[in-house]
């Protein structure tokens, strides 16, 4: 029988490897750093084939046991076609028929999707998103990115694009230049070189980090604790006009940022319920992400054996 | 044969009645005044009643013929259940079981849809959207609203609230009021309460009309084309969150104001051209609605004969 997938979380720093029982269990990992394989595609593919049959190999795992395997890449990704479009923190990346190559190299059925939608299926099925149809599943980090679940199945746009969340225009102040070519995006406010930026003005300390204002708040420093509320109302801000949108039942947040969840929560909660209108503001609930890093690994058994397509 | 289907969509100011055949087209109409029938929703019910089996008598449309009647309805709907929640600007409608009340009195099968997402439902099949299986349908007029066309299916929410892009925050002024409780809405800056504001500020007359503005504007006047230039401005910033996260293929534009589409679209264009993400920008199309305010009336077909539950 089919009994497991592997799922592959390739990031510009590492690639994580695990493999997957059908209860959503991650039974085997490893990784391997990005870097050491970045001069071509091809170094980087062989390298994940390589990890990836080593782990089975390691676990005593036969490939008729294994139903397929699910590839997380940070950029656009061609789900239907099986291509890599672009990756912009990996040179070399366009148009890269991946799906096709693995499947040829491994003897597996292979399947692409985007990161931060892989993070979506393993919180939706196997984390803060279980039993719900609708949802927004945010990542907050360097950038701010989210995967939909809409109606009860991943909702990726007829250009395998939607979800860019930290896009959303907050003001329209042209200092604030995106990575995106636009200005006043979301991603400027609460992506964490702001949040950086931001904490180090407050503490008045070049090198402080989100840990330790985190810490500090923890220990209930006021002005730590009013950082990371005002971090919540800056999130609430920019999900006002999503969730207005789109009516979902929760929001699950993850990415580093995350880990500061409880101390954001109640601002977030507080200027959700002032400014989303009555039904949406009523039926959406906050929700800290789950699986944590194994997320984009254990979406991968989401993507091969549960989703309709 | 189930051939026909019956359209009603009910207005604040009238109520329009239409059988639709099964290529989309009106084959007969009809219409009453809202306000002779408000003083209870028992009285609206019967007038509606009424005047559909009218119409049928006079085209001698037997109800074997009809496969159903789909009500269009200016507020909250719980399609799944066939239940008016609320609406807003018709008094006494809260929680009326419409659907089975309407089933018994006409003795055909009733689907109940909101306003906007019934518009939708024609634009896409029969109108402006026809083949595309993602499509953001904008209605601009006093109230901004949108109807969303996901995957190839409408999505409602969970909540059937949905598609309320009037309420994307686009500034955090908080003189900028909004009916809806909060600030700063979309609604606030396109609505056709604002635009008539900014027309009457510009030309230094009260009682000028958006028509009249459109009118100088086709006819070349300079200040009159800025006008409008700067509505088109104004609704693309208001769209860009909403066009990157759903990366839809077209938006389209409808209610009063479209009627000035062609002399909004250049500026829209360029805004989200170099607003929106690249994936999304080039794939999104702008179009006028095609079926004007027969869409609420068409959409029903599709409601009946078409959707997908």
């Amino acid at each position: 029988m089919k009994h497991f997938v592997v799922g592959v979380d390739i990031g510009g720093t590492n690639v994580k490897l695990g493999i997957v029982d059908p209860s959503g269990k991650m039974v085997a990992r490893s990784a391997f750093s990005t870097k050491d394989f970045i001069r071509s595609p091809r170094a980087l593919i062989d390298a994940v084939c390589a990890n990836v049959l080593a782990l089975l190999a390691q676990e005593g795992i036969a490939k008729a046991r294994v139903a397929g395997v699910g590839i997380g890449l940070p950029g656009l990704v061609d789900v239907k076609k099986g291509v890599v479009r672009i990756l912009p923190n990996i040179p070399g990346w366009s148009e890269v028929p991946l799906k096709r190559v693995l499947e040829k190299k491994l003897g597996l059925a292979v399947q692409l999707e985007n990161d931060v939608n892989m993070i979506t299926l393993g919180e939706w099925v196997y984390g803060a998103g279980k039993g719900m149809n609708d949802l927004i599943c945010m990542t907050l980090g360097t950038g701010v990115g989210a995967g939909l679940i809409l109606d009860g199945r991943i909702y990726r746009g007829p250009g395998f694009a939607a979800g860019e969340i930290g896009h959303v225009p907050m003001t329209e102040d042209r200092s604030a230049i995106c990575g995106c070519g636009s200005w006043g995006c979301f991603e400027r406010y609460v992506g964490n070189q702001s949040l950086q930026e931001e904490a180090a003005r407050l503490f008045d300390r070049a090198n402080i980090s989100l840990e330790e204002v985190s810490s500090k708040a923890v220990k209930g420093e006021k002005k730590a604790l009013g950082f990371w509320a005002a971090v919540g109302e800056k999130v609430a801000l920019g999900l006002i006009g999503p969730i207005n949108i789109l009516n979902p039942r929760c929001v699950i947040i993850g990415g580093g940022v995350a880990r500061s969840f409880a101390l954001m929560k109640p601002a977030i909660e507080k200027v959700i319920k002032s400014r989303c209108m009555k039904t949406q503001a009523e039926m959406v609930r906050f929700v800290k992400a789950r699986l944590d890093d194994s997320a984009g690994i254990i979406g991968a058994e989401v993507l091969i054996r549960h989703e309709k397509r």
